[in-house]
C-alpha cells in the first residue's frame, strides 16, 4: 500500500548523530561523534547491588505499573536537590520525571505549540531538541551565538518580529554544540525579554553539574518570579544515560498537561531505573561521584585540547571549555561535509556543523568533537587521522 | 503568566484509570480498576540475578546510550518469536522496540495522522490508545462491538462515510474493556475492508498470549499480504509492565518514520530492561513462564466469575472470558457514574464505562473489573461491598 504520512513528518529526518552511532560499532571505528558520557564514570557495581536488592525486596513496586509523574521519593529528592544546590524552584512549580530530558522537549512542545508557532533557539543548537520541535510543526527561528551567549539585539528583534513565538530554547551551560556558557548578564536579559514578550523559556541544563573549572553561573530559573522557565534536568550525564531519566521543573499547570501527554506516550518511565537512581543518589556519595566525574572530564578535556593544540593548530581553531562534553572546531579552508565524510571513510566520526543548524539552507564551518567517550588512545589516533586528512585536502 | 496551551490539548484529559491508580495506595483501598498483571507472576528473582550480572559483565552496554530502534538481539528474538509462534510477520516488515505498547499508538499516529484525520475504533475501547490519537487531533469514529467483534455492516458504512480515515484500531484478543475476542471470520472481513479502503490497521495484542482456555484465533497480521497491519506487542502482560517494553512489527517504511519520532521523543527505551528481558526470554523457560501465568489467571478469573455469579447476579451481568485481564460488567438499573463514585467512597475502585467511550457525550451501562491484580481476599471483599452498595441504591 502507498503510505500517506502526516504532514509534520516532512519537517524532520533521522538525527545525523544517532545515525553515526550505528557505525560506531564497526571494528576500529573511532567515534568522536556521540554525546555519550565516559564509560569509566558509570557506577556499575553500585547499581548492580542496588537493582538486585530492589528486585528482591520490592518485586511488585519495581515490576508493576507505576504513576505517570514519576517515583515520588525521586521527585522529592530532585526538587530538594535543585533548591539546595542550585537555588532553583519557585512557588507554583511542580516536577515530573521523564524518559530522558529529550522527552521534556517533546512533552513541553506538544503541550504548548500549535503548528506554525515559533520556537526561538540558539544558532547552532542541539539537533535532538530542534527535531522534537520540528516534529510538532513548530517554526524554528535561530539567534546567533556570541562568545557569551545569544546576540541580545538580534534576540529582541526576533521577538518583536514574531508575536506568535511560544518558546525560547536555550542551553546556558556548555551549550551543545558550541560549548559556550551564557553570561549571567545575558541570562538576566534573556529572562526579562522573554517575560516582556510572554514567551516561555526551556532552560536545558544537562551539563551544568559537570563544570570542571571556573565559576558556576546561576540558572535562569533562579530569577523566575513568573514561572515562565521550564527547567530541564537529566541524570544521563551525571549517572548513566541508559537509565533514561530526565526531570522537568515548571509551572504546575504546564506539568499537569505534560503528565497527560506522557500518559499518551509511554504511561510512565521504567520504574526500576528510577528506584535505582534514587537509591544511588541518596545512599551513595553522590557529591563524591560528581567530583570523580569532574576530575575524569577535566583530565580528558585538557588531554584533548593539548592534542588539538599540537596536531591541528594549522587548520582548525576551537572554543576552549571549562565543562560539558564537546569541543566546537572551526575550520574555514575545507568544505565541511566533504571533510567529515572523508573522516568517516577513514573510520573517524565527528558531527558536521550543519547537523545543528536551525534552517535547512544554512552552511557551517564547524564540526563537533566529543572527548568524553573515546579513550585517550582513540583520541590520539583520531586526531592524527584528522591531521593526515587535512594535509591531503 | 497566562499559559497558552496547544489546541490539541483540548482533546484530551488525564486518564481516569491512571488517576484512580493514585488512590490505590490509600490504606484499605481495593483497586479493581487497574490494568495490571498479577504481582505473583513476576519473575523477580530471575531478573535480580540477570540485571546484577549484566551490569557487572557489560557495564557500558547497560548504562550508556543505545540505538533508537532497540536492542538488536531482542528485536531479532521477537521477530522470530512472532513468526514461529504466531505465523506473524511478512516480507517488507521491520520491528522496533518501544517504551511500552502505548508508545506504538503515539508513534504510529504521530507518523500517519494529520489533525482531523479519522481513526476508526471499536466502541468502547482502550482509553490510553484513544487519548493518544486524540492528542494528535485525530477524529475518533467508533464502531459498536458485538459478541464476536465489530459490527461489520457499521464498519463498512463508517469507512464509506470517512474517506479521510487513516487508521483502524482494534484489540482482537480479549478486548479492553469488553473482553471480547473478534472471530476469525470478522478478522478476515476487517482486513479486506481496510485494504479496500486504503486504511492501515493497528492490531493491538497485549493479551493474546494469556489465553487460558479455548482456541487461539490467528492474528489479522497473519494474512497481511499488503503490509497494512501495524502489529503492537508488549512484554507488560507476560513479563512485567514496569520494564516498559513494547514492540511493533510493521511496514519498514513506517517503522523508519516511527524511529525518527522516537528519536524526538525519548531517544531509546531504557537499555537495561531490554537486555534483561532478552536474557530472561532466551535463557529461562519462557514457555513454562507463560504456562504459569495462564494457570494463575485461569484460577483467578474463575474465582472472580464464581464470586460474581453468587453475589451480584441480581443486579449485573458480565461477558465470561477465556483470557485477558478484565470483566466487563453490565448493570442497567443504576446511574453508572453514581455507582462507581459510591464504590470509590467505600474504597473499591472500578472503571466506569464512560472512560472507554469514543465520543464525549456517550453514556454507558457498564463498568470494568480487573481480576488479576487484587488478591482473592480483596476480590471477596470488593465484590461484597459492591453487592452491599447495590442494595442501598
Amino acid at each position: 500500500m502507498e503510505l500517506r504520512f502526516a504532514d509534520r513528518m516532512s519537517n524532520v529526518s533521522a538525527s545525523a548523530i544517532r545515525e553515526i552511532l550505528k557505525f560506531a560499532s564497526t571494528p576500529g571505528f573511532i567515534s568522536l561523534a556521540a554525546g555519550s558520557p565516559a564509560n569509566e564514570t558509570f557506577p556499575a557495581e553500585a547499581l548492580a547491588e542496588i537493582t538486585a536488592r530492589l528486585l528482591r525486596e520490592q518485586p511488585n513496586a519495581t515490576l508493576n505499573y507505576s504513576v505517570t509523574e514519576g517515583y515520588t521519593p525521586l521527585r522529592d529528592y530532585l526538587k530538594k536537590y535543585l533548591k539546595t544546590n542550585h537555588n532553583t524552584g519557585c512557588e507554583g512549580d511542580e516536577l515530573i520525571i521523564t524518559s530522558g530530558a529529550q522527552q521534556i522537549m517533546d512533552l513541553a512542545c506538544k503541550s504548548l505549540c500549535n503548528a506554525g508557532d515559533v520556537v526561538i533557539c540558539e544558532r547552532p543548537s542541539f539537533v535532538g531538541a530542534l527535531n522534537s520541535y520540528r516534529s510538532y510543526g513548530a517554526q524554528l527561528v535561530g539567534v546567533d551565538m556570541e562568545e557569551d551567549g545569544m546576540d541580545i539585539a538580534q534576540l529582541e528583534e526576533v521577538m518583536d518580529r514574531h508575536p506568535n513565538a511560544k518558546l525560547l530554547y536555550t542551553i546556558p551551560n556548555f551549550q551543545n554544540p558550541t560549548g559556550i556558557c551564557t553570561s549571567w548578564e545575558k541570562r538576566q536579559k534573556i529572562y526579562e525579554l522573554a517575560k516582556a514578550h510572554h514567551i516561555m523559556i526551556i532552560e536545558d541544563n544537562p551539563y551544568g553539574d559537570i563544570r570542571f573549572e571556573g565559576q558556576t553561573i546561576p540558572n535562569i530559573k533562579t530569577i523566575d518570579d513568573d514561572n515562565i522557565v521550564i527547567y530541564a534536568g537529566t541524570l544521563s550525564k551525571v549517572l548513566a544515560p541508559g537509565l533514561r531519566i530526565g526531570y522537568c521543573l515548571a509551572d504546575r499547570r504546564l506539568i499537569a498537561k505534560m503528565i497527560v501527554c506522557k500518559q499518551c506516550s509511554d504511561v510512565h518511565t521504567a520504574i526500576l531505573p528510577q528506584m535505582a537512581a534514587y537509591e544511588f543518589l541518596t545512599q551513595h556519595d553522590f557529591e563524591g561521584h560528581l567530583d570523580t566525574i569532574r576530575s575524569v572530564y577535566r583530565k580528558k578535556a585538557h588531554f584533548t585540547m593539548d592534542l588539538l593544540n599540537r596536531k591541528t593548530a594549522d587548520f582548525l581553531t576551537y572554543h576552549p571549555i571549562e565543562g560539558g562534553l564537546f569541543l566546537w572546531c572551526k575550520c574555514t579552508q575545507f568544505d565541511m561535509n566533504d571533510f567529515c565524510t572523508k573522516l568517516a571513510q577513514n573510520k573517524v566520526g565527528v558531527v558536521p556543523g550543519t547537523a545543528f543548524c536551525t534552517a535547512p539552507d544554512e552552511t557551517s564551518e564547524y564540526f563537533r568533537i566529543n572527548y568524553s567517550s573515546p579513550t585517550e588512545q582513540q583520541l590520539i589516533d583520531g586526531v592524527a587521522i584528522m591531521a593526515d586528512i587535512a594535509k591531503t585536502m
